[in-house]
């Protein structure tokens, strides 16, 4: 029934449902601003699950997070999506199971934001995380083994990082959590540059706020998601 | 699998991906601000498809728009999904259809605007539409029945009403289309009110932007969405 010949994206989202909002949006500003798409039929057809899936910045849920994302990947997978992308960093814990799960092609936020920032010839980076993705480890095998040297914030910091990611989750978000991040940045003085590695993050800070490159996981993974949709051959 | 108790709402979306992406975020907002959500597992289960079916604010399609619309009632309530909204006055040629086919519920943007409408008041309103949206006279028959005189704009100013909602879709939009939606809607002299009743014209032009009451069909669809997935008995 799709008129064109994209790739049909299938979203785990809903974690949180701000972040997936943003990534939708921002599949949406990639196939305006590089595809000229305008009219409905230009633009991929995708399933955007918003799954009321455990908390998983606050606390570290395992086998019940792993749970609902198989079963929204089937969910998608039956309704035809070809492509699986999931804005989330801390549900990366299980993506193994998922890409395993799925019969298409699943991205790995992790993987492409390890690519990105080799590509830039940065070697030592600060995580902007959640507690879970911190320690899971989700980012260090992909980084290491690309001679990346991860800084993880200090447990304090890891609390003031968790409080700002909440204030996204319940839209009490405000500019002194924005000028927080930026100053606990500035405190890993020996950080090339920083990871946003949580979702929810760049709806934080930015490039803008920072004076050392800035790795935005979100934009980096509706990039890969929108490139690989294109090159569906 | 869903722990709350909310209704699982699916949505008809793409028709434009813009005014789809604006309605996801107004969901989640009202439940942010009003059951204060933060948690995933606090938000209702959802899944909003991009549909990518022909362009319906131009050209006028019929059959065919049909089609992808029922196809996705049956995506999406195959899913699960017990609340089917629309955020696209200009589908709503279709609903009629959509509401016989599907088994649960289907909010209807049109009938829920039109008492708001009548609730206020107001009497005699401008319609600010697509083409298609007055050409099949999607409003009056349920503005008529409520005494409600509806207003449409002038064949140059309905030209102008689809350049800017185009814009929107396009991701075009600048300051310039909010000034000449403001300049057109003050040629309407006699209109008490005036209806948004497209999806995108909020993303153009607000209360903030007129002197007469605004009635934001997106909005209004969205907290009638929300009322009724709370309401789930």
């Amino acid at each position: 029934m799709t008129l064109n010949k994209y790739l049909k994206i299938g979203v785990l989202g809903g974690m949180g449902p701000e972040a997936s909002v943003a990534f939708y949006n921002r599949i949406i500003k990639l196939f305006q601003q590089e595809q000229g798409a305008q009219y409905n039929f230009e633009y991929p057809e995708m399933l955007i699950h918003n799954i009321p899936s455990p908390d998983n910045v606050e606390a570290g849920v395992e086998d019940e997070l792993a749970d609902y994302l198989l079963s929204s990947t089937r969910l998608l997978e039956s309704a035809g999506m070809q492509l699986l992308a999931i804005p989330c960093n801390s549900a990366h814990v299980h993506i193994d199971k998922v890409t395993k799960a799925a019969q298409g092609k699943v991205m790995n936020i992790v993987e492409e934001t390890a690519k990105v920032i080799h590509q830039s010839g940065i070697d030592k980076v600060l995580l902007l995380a959640t507690k879970s993705t911190l320690k899971y480890e989700i980012y260090q095998p992909y980084l290491m083994r690309l001679g990346i040297e991860a800084i993880v914030p200090s447990a304090s910091h890891q609390e003031l990082i968790t409080r700002s990611i909440m204030s996204v989750c319940d839209g009490s978000i405000n500019n002194q959590t924005r000028n927080d991040i930026a100053k606990l940045v500035a405190a890993y003085s020996d950080a090339q540059g920083v990871v946003l590695s949580c979702t929810e993050i760049p709806l934080i800070i930015g490039q803008a706020d920072l004076c050392i490159p800035c790795f935005d996981t979100a934009e980096i993974l509706a990039r890969a998601t929108y490139e690989y949709c294109l090159n569906r051959n």
